[in-house]
């Protein structure tokens, strides 16, 4: 951990709503560093021996627990808490699934999938056999309570929440509006990679780590999520060959669906990976972007994938 | 130019609209080099000395010409027409504008705007005062005739056509599938520089000289454009922090729009840069990322902001 923290939060300190109303666990000044040590967004359900049969098991009451609430004395509804990410320490492994209703491509893989990911090798993690994977550690959940609640943990919204938004890494500074008294910071959800989009709902998911320093501002008129990315910018891939793949129709989260499965298409004729891995594998390491919202009725969003994943 | 190139396409051979019974202006063998000379994509209406006033003038019939077609002989419907982006140079002026009832805000910016841009320095283009953008020049429209028509050549569609995708940048390969007879390729709308997105429906656009090679292919079952970027990968941004601002919501592209207006504000409140100009940079140097698509039912798209564009 980079720096002393004023307090330590720990993994039972949890919370499964968002909602103002919840009590904080801890209080710190402005300006404090908070350490968290986080179950994987499983609850600790899954393990490194789960196997996809476990995932029938799974409590979905108790999945997507974020930890806190943490109070920054003195916050008050229509400040800024700035959030700067320090650092983050996934687990030595980690997990992937395809959950049955939820993903982008829902319809198509009905069937549950679970993968087992070692995050032993601190740089990379080798996903598939022959196909490596860049860890960039980040927390898919951060923010404040919202202005009302309760509120489920899954979508997030402008308190932030689950985000999911992999350049919120190690050296990432995050603003979020604050809505309710002393802020009420809370975290969870570790993700060791994820590409953006986070396709199949799932990203290799961990246990985490992570120490953030917490500062009320309230010289920024920020009404949503917004953040600073490191210098460096480790989340960026590396310079490199990408693939890329084109989705093109008149709405945007369908050709988000059609140029995921154009990708997996070529991740199974290019590289031999079956349907459901090239699925998973998208939701770790290929990234959406949308490459043109403006020429109607016709929009294209691109799913890029580095060739530097592949031996 | 780096190779010979088998024919020349001048400024005058183009066609307005994208149909499969157009006639080719060329015909060429497999594997052959084309070299494009072309205006921009207002057809020669907007000059270097325009001013906002000529927009009212513009005849949007002569907009998004493209050149071409040119026949690849021997290409049949269900090929794949392989596209090696050999090279571009730009003209050494562009525009930008809003123009009113087109682009992601077209609510908001009613009005019409015009910017005109040097593009003497061939890497770094001044776009607003101490605001340089990287030159990375590409074609918005490249495509081959499509299975019908005639259609507008502003949507793209499965043929390609205005993908405005600036990673189709020099060194790249782009395949697109065949629907006619010769595959007839034409290309247009040469891009000085644009970031992911477009926003404001026009990048920094420019006359472009461009030469590319087409190979018919055989062995691959492509439904729509994919496509390989080259070594070294010129469309990235450098590596470097980035300013990012979030859209939270169901629907991805409101969304965008969302994020979008979040970074005009910033681009206001931290470098001075007014809400028009803002909307224009953002189209030229600011990337739309999907960051979260599955958490239903909120969606996150996030604009990201190089800070190198700075001085």
């Amino acid at each position: 951990m980079v720096a002393t923290p004023a307090v330590r939060i720990g993994r039972d300190q949890f919370h499964l709503a968002w909602d103002p109303a919840i009590e904080p666990v801890a209080s710190v000044r402005s300006g404090a560093v908070v350490e968290f040590d986080m179950l994987d967004a499983g609850g600790g359900q899954i393990t490194a021996d789960s196997t996809v049969a476990d995932l029938a098991s799974l409590d979905f009451s108790r999945v997507d627990q974020v930890n806190g609430p943490v109070a920054v004395e003195g916050a008050r509804p229509g400040d800024v808490l700035q959030v700067d990410l320090l650092d983050f320490e996934p687990g030595d492994w980690g997990w992937t699934a395809s959950i049955p209703g939820f993903g982008l491509l829902a319809d198509v893989f009905e069937e549950a999938a679970l993968r087992i990911t070692s995050l032993a090798d601190r740089r990379r993690a080798e996903f598939l056999p022959g196909i490596r994977v860049p860890l960039v550690p980040f927390c898919g959940e951060v923010g404040v309570a919202p202005v009302d609640g309760p509120r489920s943990t899954i979508p997030p919204d402008l308190h932030g929440g689950n985000m999911d938004t992999r350049h919120l890494t190690a050296g990432a500074t995050l603003f979020l509006p604050v809505f309710a008294p002393d802020a009420r910071f809370s975290m969870g959800d570790g993700h060791a990679a994820q590409g953006d989009g986070e396709v199949c709902g799932t990203a290799i998911e961990t246990p985490m780590r992570a120490s953030v320093r917490l500062t009320i501002r309230r010289d920024l008129p920020i009404t949503g999520p917004e953040f600073l990315t490191p210098e460096g910018t480790p989340a960026e891939r590396p310079v490199g060959r990408r693939y890329a793949t084109d989705g093109i129709g008149p709405d945007v989260r369908e050709a988000a669906r059609d140029a995921t499965r154009r990708m997996i298409d070529w991740l199974g004729r290019e590289h031999g990976v079956v349907p459901i891995d090239a699925y998973l594998l998208c939701s770790v390491a290929v990234d959406l972007r949308i490459s043109e919202i403006v020429d109607v009725p016709n929009f294209v969003v691109t799913a890029h994938c580095p060739l530097s994943i592949f031996d």
